[in-house]
């Protein structure tokens, strides 16, 4: 066992940041040696403020270093498959942002390049994390509610994106579902075989022009009999609205969301309290650090991580069948996609 | 505007003792002359109870007593049709319990001799009637969630009838869903024009020997784009849970369950409630004397009726239609199933 | 055992016709045989609703009458000694709104007179009826919280009666805080011996220019150690506030407000719900069905009844030394109260 | 205006540990330049692992340093007073965790050599800056509940401390309750002119023996007439209870528990979630970050603190009155307790 995981950091933007800090304050077993930004000055800022040694505008400087027995890849998500590729060839163990790619066949090269290199690879579904939706898990293993039956998935951003970013992003299904199909597979723990979806536009007709939805159902139907729904919009009036709920044979678990203070207030109007909080940022704080210490705990001890390579693609593959069934008005088998036949 | 309602009762069962009930005690406008079942005693008891002048095992001896206005027609489903059609022949305004058929064809003969007659027909969909659901209704129609977009409906027994029963009742769909089906016409205000179900037995495999299944999510699509879902299952462990949420560009509105007391204990295990009201004679009380309030006072001042005969066939196309999408396995539009094409 | 209760009822006011109904649609065991007012009119009105068979302005008809059985004293406090007395000297048993007087002194008198006849006298205190209170008082009876330790009841009302009433009802502590005084006993199940009160006028100055407070906490201590306080006010700016904690050594048990539905809405400003049930008539409705079952059961089976002589009394005591204690702003014990020695 | 505050811990314990990571972490115009314990090993970890250039054993060694402009005295309560003296004769600015002392003499001493000093002080009391309490405090500030009349505090601790710690703390007053106290006079804004307490041993019968209680309420009259109780109890079964509830013409504002999360179960028993968040480290974690921030804030932009050398006094002044209401069994005015008359 190593005592001391050497991490790069590639990408300065938001969720490097994030990371930075956490490996910073919060995990002694991590030294972040490096960050690289195709910005040199954003990589710079990054260095000073977490007192990191190395800042550089080339991220092949900290895949080449020595020294790095782990680089983090926060850079843009077009970036994540060849930078994954080449830190598993330089034998980096690697922790990459969701997704690794909108194209199965690059998550599938870069998955290969993982397995060949033999390193760790850890997705960022950071929801996993979250102290909510880690209990409604904990509730399915222990048998609380016995054999699971039906899965209600909503999430529901509070704004939406910039068209700019939809247009590049894959779509709603793979920029924002993506995380609840991975939380349907977590709860759960079986694959799903089959989807249908029914989706629309509510928000902003600017959105169904860049060719997206911004509202929709999808159905889910998993190997193991479970029946689930997800239930998305771009933009949710109150703010961010993050709930599950799973009923099964002994009884059911849900969430509510959180808050930013348990205070209530009653008046002649109404019995009421404040908004829930607002955006992942301040939803999911705890959850970004979670998933790291995660991810430095299995290197070190080289156990196995706790989201895997098959937990980067199966969703991916969900958001395609997704989208497939919206456009074809039916519902689709996962078997269906593959990787040479995307849209 | 008559001054009285002069009313016979057909059937003396369960819900025919809850509107007697209503009728003695809670419509002074109302007076209940005559009651009929095919059970003589059950109509004598029923009689005795409420001090009603007249107990008869034949339904005709009271469609053909002039001095009555209004029947209530609360015998077996089998019957529903055939009674409602002789009332109004007899120029008696209706009260039917749902649903009036499983057959289409049968309805419609009921609806159009009723509509030859021109008598009003109310039908029993009860639970628009309850205070929760007619609080969403009316934030939906006040524009306190501005214009929905997404509806949920959670709908769940307690427990599953007797198989006996499942054989009779034209199956889940048509006797449980029948309500859910209702209440997401009466709560989004349009026409659902296509469905899609995936369902399976989880609760007993004696159902799905029936030919039934017990566990559904029946997807919605509405004339006016909203996404509905209904999940439905014959048990809950915790009781009875009826909730629904609707989203929209302004807000959303969703109705917990109701418990039968608001008490709260905590202690080293866990900060906890008892278990919601567990069936719906006591969920649904008052919701059973509401509907009756409606039809008298509908029926004296010649105002409509608040659940119509369409109101009352719309819901059972919704259940062949989930039905046949269930067993064909793919989305099934509403105009798909006609009268003369039930399965 | 009788197999029919025959009742007279005295005083056809508001809560006479609440005990009317129960008496009429849900107490088969029970006949209201007469009804009594000093109003006439209001009499024969109530006779014809509920189908009595003989209404008259003069109380001593229902005492004289040799088919009743039992009373039920619905009248203006200041003639509930008075009535008591002569109901018991008449032979009858009786249900006795509360308080029977707000004079030690007439109150044991009239105790005395029951005690001599041997009938049973219940008072009405309903709230000990009430599915939230009940639910309480039983997972204390229960062991569910352990030695109870303390006790916090809220009770504010939604606006303050006319002070015209304020100026004959003994003032707050005996027209209001006597529900909680008895509140206390019913959940800690035993006496308190001192009370300290601190209290004020922030309601309306005329309460204050008619002697009275509208505004105090009293502080119990009771014979077994417990600690308890009792938070009033006359106006509550969202309605009606009804709710108790008991903490103990194993647990605490609480109970929230009743609403009239459990819809939630969230929009752009708030989570929130309606206001809770405004006043007692809505809140307690079933509380006042409950009381009178228990009464009639108490008399049919010659069983004790749940609310004695003894309940009645002491809460007197104990507002008489509330407003003691108020007076001479220091903590009262309730044995310096004695029927000779009221302010 | 400086640009960085330059600071030095004094005592190396838990909560100096906290306030160490909050500045090496959150305040990036903080610098902890120096380390003070009597346990010199202590000491140096401390520094080891927040890079504190220098770990000393002696108090003094921070306080003649030049290079430090503010010192947090987190060391033992019976230096406090004697440590806050030096480090305003130092010239040094002072955040000094509560009580200063448990003897108004001291504190008086302590409170003028900071006034004679002309430096800032800032006394410990955390749960201000909980999101919670200051939810309910903007409440009663932007007047959303009106004029307030009533306020509730619950604070209830999930186990006793040590007999040990309670024969030195001051007893239950002033360790435990001097944080409610406090926050009486954040909430409403007004002195507290009377105290009457009520208390006794339910939880060990040590502490009893040790001359203190465990079990207590204390009502509160305020100078602008608001009646005040805190409710506590050196052990709740369920956890850390920390509830506060203030009413006023206008309505009403309370707070409920924080959790570890909120997901909810229901089975066949109850509707229930886990208990509350456990103890003060994991409860009002944020708040002990929130102070210090302020703290810092305030001595570089030379503003206000946000609780001042009066509120760290008042406190005391109302724990030694509860004291002696509790042994002299009648309510106290704080105006009988002077500096020079402490039990």
């Amino acid at each position: 066992m190593m005592d001391t995981l050497n991490i790069g950091l590639i990408g300065a933007g938001r969720i490097g940041k994030v990371h930075a800090a956490t490996l910073a304050y919060r995990i002694p077993a991590a030294k972040l040696l490096a960050v690289a930004d195709i910005d040199a000055a954003a990589a710079q800022q990054l260095a000073d403020q977490f007192k990191i040694p190395r800042a550089t505008a080339h991220y092949r400087d900290v895949l080449s270093d020595p020294a790095i027995d782990a680089v983090l890849i926060c850079s843009g998500t077009d970036t994540h498959a060849r930078f994954t590729i080449e830190a598993a060839q330089a034998g980096k163990h690697i922790f990459c942002e969701k997704p690794i790619a909108h194209s199965l066949a690059e998550i599938d090269q870069a998955l290969a390049a993982v397995h060949k290199a033999g390193v760790k690879l850890q997705v960022g579904f950071n929801r996993r994390f979250d102290a909510n939706f880690r209990r409604v898990h904990d509730a399915i293993r222990r048998g609380e509610i016995g054999q699971p039956a039906l899965l209600h998935i909503v999430s529901r951003d509070p704004a939406p994106p910039p068209i700019a970013y939809i247009q590049v992003s894959g779509g709603m299904f793979l920029d924002m579902t993506i995380h609840d199909f991975d939380m349907a597979r977590f709860l759960i723990g079986a694959e799903v075989e089959e989807v249908y979806t029914q989706a629309g536009v509510t928000v902003d007709p600017g959105i169904g022009a860049a060719g997206d939805v911004d509202t929709a159902v999808i159905m889910l139907k998993f190997a193991n009999g479970v029946i689930g729904t997800i239930d998305n919009c771009r933009r949710a009036s109150y703010g961010y609205d993050q709930r599950v709920e799973v009923f099964g044979s002994l009884g059911a678990v849900s969430t509510m969301n959180n808050y930013p203070n348990a205070a209530v207030l009653s008046d002649g109007a109404s019995v009421r309290r404040d908004l829930p909080l607002n955006f992942f940022m301040e939803r999911y704080t705890e959850s970004f650090a979670a998933e790291l210490i995660a991810f430095v705990h299995a290197v070190l001890h080289d156990t196995p991580v706790p989201v895997t390579g098959r937990d980067a693609r199966a969703p991916v593959v969900m958001g395609l069948a997704a989208a497939k069934s919206l456009h074809e008005r039916r519902p689709v088998r996962l078997s269906e996609i593959a990787a040479d036949d995307e849209r």
